[in-house]
């Protein structure tokens, strides 16, 4: 039987450039069971873990992270784009295929010794995740899990993230 | 007895310009009790209503939203800025203090008829809130409710929103 996830995520072509072909997520956002799925899903791969943090990145990564907080009676951080949080923050800089980015967390973000799963809806060379879980170790934090909703697997992003436990729902070849 | 919610927001003077006292929620949301009050107090301002979809603003309101869909088996919709939905959009532009700013939903991500409980983080001018409501009415969509952590009362903000049920956690005067 065909994942139901997997079948109302849409194929958008040429988004955000030609030649890409864009995993349009909204779908499974507005139905009420796929949602509740996808975060049912998330959260199952961490049980058993104890979890004291749930990370999210800016911005589809705080569509999950938050709820599936709530479930390990953890707190849920953002990590933003340059700019976006308005306290001390530290901040990573990342090449990407064109150009550069940075992100930020907040210096109280996470204390040292901190178990954290870190969410984000997609996995695709691996560059801003592989930069949060560097800001969360350099704070301190475990890094204990990091999960996404899809992974590209064929662009090989996991390979670029120190962690051992990296977690995917869905997987594009 | 204080409220815990206001007692956690943190003042954070001259963000993101001189002479703004910016209210940082993000102790409110590390903290696993504040987070799931802050849940529970959005989700109940739409009590005994019929909710269909649960709309987030970019990118704070995508903190709130689906966690409170789940709780009204609703469907959850992202409001984003402009250049970030990938399939086909509705967009509206609307006027900034300084500048202007515009905003998309994706044509399908509301049917007409679709009740929708609107949530941000925080009502300033109302400026984003209004364009929100207007995209939700041209797609057919009655809006039942709009819900705001923070709302600061001084800038009158709720006057720019075309709904009847306007509701905020905490005010500001």
């Amino acid at each position: 039987m065909p994942d139901k996830l997997r079948v109302a995520i849409r194929d958008v072509p040429n988004f955000p450039e030609d030649g890409i072909i864009f995993k349009d997520i909204t779908p499974v956002l507005a139905d009420p069971e796929l949602l509740q799925c996808s975060i049912d899903r998330i959260a199952a791969t961490a049980e058993g873990l104890e979890i004291d943090k749930v990370v999210g990145i800016d911005a589809r990564g705080f569509i999950f992270a938050p709820s599936v907080a709530l479930k390990y009676a953890a707190g849920f951080v953002p990590v933003r784009k340059k700019g976006k949080l308005p306290w001390n923050t530290k901040s990573i800089a990342y090449s990407l295929e064109y150009g550069a980015n940075e992100i930020e967390i907040h210096e109280d973000a996470v204390k040292p010794g901190d178990r954290v799963l870190l969410i984000d809806d997609l996995l695709a060379t691996g560059g801003t995740a592989s930069a949060a879980v560097k800001l969360l170790q350099q704070l301190g934090a475990e890094v204990v899990c990091v999960t996404f909703l899809i992974e590209l697997d064929f662009l090989n992003g996991r390979d670029a993230i120190d962690c051992e436990n990296i977690q995917s729902i869905l997987h594009y070849s």
